[in-house]
């Protein structure tokens, strides 16, 4: 909750559908009479001097200036050498927590009812710290870095995310009985920032029975904190217990306020520009950044309207088991939107 | 396939429930008048000359002569230091493979129907290395080794399964778009391997994806191969999918016919002694070793009866939402046995 009201946010449509899902959000934000300003900007790499590879220089400006992004999804890069987009975009900002509510949605029926949870990934290090080498021929090793600090501060994150929205407990995800030294470091952090917080249940547990339960019984899980590659895994195997990527906001946050907000499907480069794109993940994923931004009125209105849109089951983009335009959906929620008033 | 007929067998008990589920085990294979014989072993891990931790000689020399194993669960080590019994088992006598069909069982009601599927472990290297180091006061890195050798040993392993067992594909799981290096290598060997089985179909996919498709339709997957800590993920995540480690057969798998099957649930010493523990996953990872022992028609009666008897609902231990004892549970599939002469 940093800034109230309207404001500047850059948007980064994206590549495929992106362009579209976001113009379905500008138009329902517009119906919801709290339009921001919207800035946008194109990501793709560049390489500055020295060969480094950077986002578009206006991109970055306009996020240090707005500090809230909202971001369609980026292809995958192709040339050898090319960094990914998103972790491009993690890093430039320090956007050390990701971020993503798995909430059954009433209407969209999966085996699971009542799913109820939050995965709460660090963004920065584990497995992602991108340093590899081979020690003889056929013999390679990837290094896995854990540190003090940023475990302190994803820990922290998670148990002020919990207290924040009414949530009970956190659990730490880990395999600290194998990786005793990097996932200890981890999990020791987790207990001392947990003895701060002692109105909310702290909980461990290893990632192999994390997974384990979670498909017997999500409902037993609240917040789940755990290192980077963890929580790429629990992320997207939560994403689907509620019905996939198509309908599961993420958040990416930063220190001091900076935040961006993106849907984490692919970019669809076989239906793009066919109007039959679904835009929830894009649209939940901006509730969340109104939430962020202290605009919880807002975001409610938006988040029920398309719930409500859901639930009906009259007007559905394909992948929700419908028949109509991205359009169609977009206005059906506008309609509710504006009913509201 | 290796040895026919009539032999002997490592029996490792194990502790907890492990003495009680392997009595049920021997009641069953004595019903099906196949009995090997049973050269039961403990294991409590020892020090040997200069520390080193082992598995009780006694233990080891049955293993080399028999080189089949059975093993009921092991208890968690507490002492520091003192290592997983698991790990130690699978180190000893290098077995390289885990593997763990994945099955649905009728009459046993999970979220899933049609599971059939099988998870095939790296089991020596990636994660599990044990290479761990202190960089500066707060920053720690583990390493993951990926070995040319290990990978193109695995992956010969999953294709031959594939092709012996009547599958039809093979799916390498990774994160090579993050680890380069190491999983890519690991990914590599899988392809090279993939060019010798044009009869099997090949395919790759990332890991997180993988558990975003397996909990949204997990009859899209046959066999998975995997490093490490992926299997480790992926192996429970699909048990969880058919009912849990109660029902869940595992193998170990290494060169030379060696290998040690095994339950691989805990030790659940809350019901240990009472007589009410599910002898399940220890029945059907004895049907595994059956079958690996090329005594395909003994292992399907007993497979057979054990799934009549859960079919049929009428006796069933707790865990199976029933309320008869392990002794009754185990007495129904033997009398089942008896009667298919
Ligand atoms: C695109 C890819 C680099 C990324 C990751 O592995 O983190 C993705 O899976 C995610 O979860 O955002
Ligand atoms: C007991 C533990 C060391 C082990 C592992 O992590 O491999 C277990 O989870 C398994 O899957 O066998």
């Amino acid at each position: 909750c940093f800034r109230r009201g309207l404001q500047t946010v850059t948007l980064i449509p994206g590549d495929g559908i992106g362009p579209e899902i976001s113009v379905a959000v500008m138009k329902i934000f517009e119906a919801a009479k709290n339009m921001p300003f919207w800035e946008e900007r194109n990501v793709t790499a560049i390489q500055g001097p020295g060969g480094r590879w950077m986002i578009p220089p206006d991109c970055k400006e306009s996020m240090d200036r707005t500090l809230i992004g909202l971001k369609g999804p980026l292809k995958t890069p192709i040339a050898a050498g090319h960094p990914s987009m998103n972790l491009l975009l993690r890093k430039t900002f320090d956007l050390y927590a990701n971020v993503r509510p798995c909430v059954s949605i009433e209407g969209y029926k999966t085996p699971y009812t009542d799913v109820d949870l939050v995965t709460i990934r660090e963004n920065t290090e584990g497995e992602y710290s991108g340093i590899e080498h081979i020690i003889v021929d056929g013999v390679v090793q990837s290094i896995k870095l854990i540190t003090e600090d940023a475990s302190r501060r994803i820990a922290e994150y998670a148990f002020e995310y919990a207290r924040n929205n009414q949530r009970n407990s956190v659990t730490a995800v880990h395999k600290a009985n194998i990786m005793r030294m990097s996932d200890g470091l981890f999990l020791r952090k987790c207990r001392e920032v947990a003895e701060n917080f002692k109105d909310i249940k702290f909980t461990e547990m290893y990632l192999d029975t994390v997974c384990l339960n979670m498909v017997q019984d999500p409902t037993q899980f609240d917040v789940l904190v755990m290192p980077n590659l963890y929580g790429d895994i629990l992320s997207d195997l939560c994403a689907g217990l509620i019905g996939g990527l198509g309908v599961t906001p993420s958040g990416n946050i930063g220190a001091n306020g900076v935040a961006i907000f993106e849907s984490v499907h692919g970019t669809a480069p076989d239906i793009a520009g066919l109007d039959m794109a679904n835009p929830t993940a894009l649209l939940l994923s901006a509730v969340m950044m109104l939430r962020h931004m202290g605009m919880h009125d807002y975001g409610k209105k938006i988040e029920t309207a398309c719930f409500d849109t859901i639930r009906d089951k009259k007007v559905l983009t394909g992948d929700l088991g419908g028949k109509s335009k991205c359009s169609e959906f977009t206005e059906d929620i506008c309609r509710r939107v504006r009913d509201m008033d």
